[in-house]
């Protein structure tokens, strides 16, 4: 079973949203193993400069590198990345499970996004939409395409 | 103040999605006179044939039309309409204020999708990601892009 590792900077506040991820997290339960690790997010003052979003960025690419885990495809999500439909999604998923990849990591930043490093040690950088959304719909967003790509390899309905 | 009107067939199921929704649409409440309206999903057989899909989607076009307000701009969301980021979104809700359409009319499909002539008659058609969503989450992402969209139109810092 293919083991996914999905990083996030910062944790869920809004109940629904947690409550959104924790149903798919679920539904996932039957389709790989999934861990989500939740690390802290740097704190910023009032009104940061550049180098304070610098350094908090780079505070928590920190905390990320030591995370990841070995022998994984490291997928970073980001605005800027490469758009995939659903299909897509689902063929990569498959692709990298097919490279004898043991499992898949995807990282989604805080507030502020990811830092550069990340984006360029990544082996694919994914945009889910041009719009930027906050983190925490983000994370639901992308457990729903796992899911939804799950069920589209399986050759099920849920997608249509 | 501008007037927003979404329609949406089929009602919500997830309590989570109704809440999400539910407090977007609360916030909103500070910037625009937001109207929801939801419509009755058609049903269809276990194996629906495609012409059983298009009497379904025609059905609820149907149901779109009568719901249309007059002097709106009509927004359909589609897939494979025109993808714009968050800022240019915001734009567009300037623009169409600003030429005296007295409110726009947001149109969101059931899990069909919406049938080709709602997409013709729509003054845009806007894709929030080539990724396929739920219908139900559409509706959240929506709300959440329209409540950004606000937020950068008056400057603050909500959106960084």
């Amino acid at each position: 079973m293919l083991g996914i590792k999905v990083i996030c900077v910062g944790r869920l506040k809004e109940q629904f949203y947690s409550d959104a991820a924790a149903e798919y997290i679920k539904r996932l339960g039957a389709f790989c193993k999934l861990e989500l690790e939740e690390l802290p997010e740097s704190r910023l003052p009032v009104n940061p400069s550049p180098a304070d979003m610098e350094s908090a960025l780079s505070q928590e690419a920190d905390r990320i590198e030591l995370r990841l885990p070995s022998n994984s495809a490291i997928i970073a999500l980001c605005v800027e990345g490469t758009m995939l439909d659903s299909e897509q999604l689902s063929q990569l998923l498959q692709k990298f499970a097919s490279l004898g990849k043991s499992r898949l990591c995807f990282i989604i930043g805080g507030s502020l996004g990811l830092h550069d490093r990340i984006k360029q040690r990544a082996d694919f950088c994914l945009s889910m939409s041009r719009m930027t959304f906050p983190h925490h719909l983000a994370r639901v967003m992308l457990f729903e395409q796992l899911y939804r790509g799950f069920k589209i390899s399986e050759g099920s309905k849920y997608h249509k």
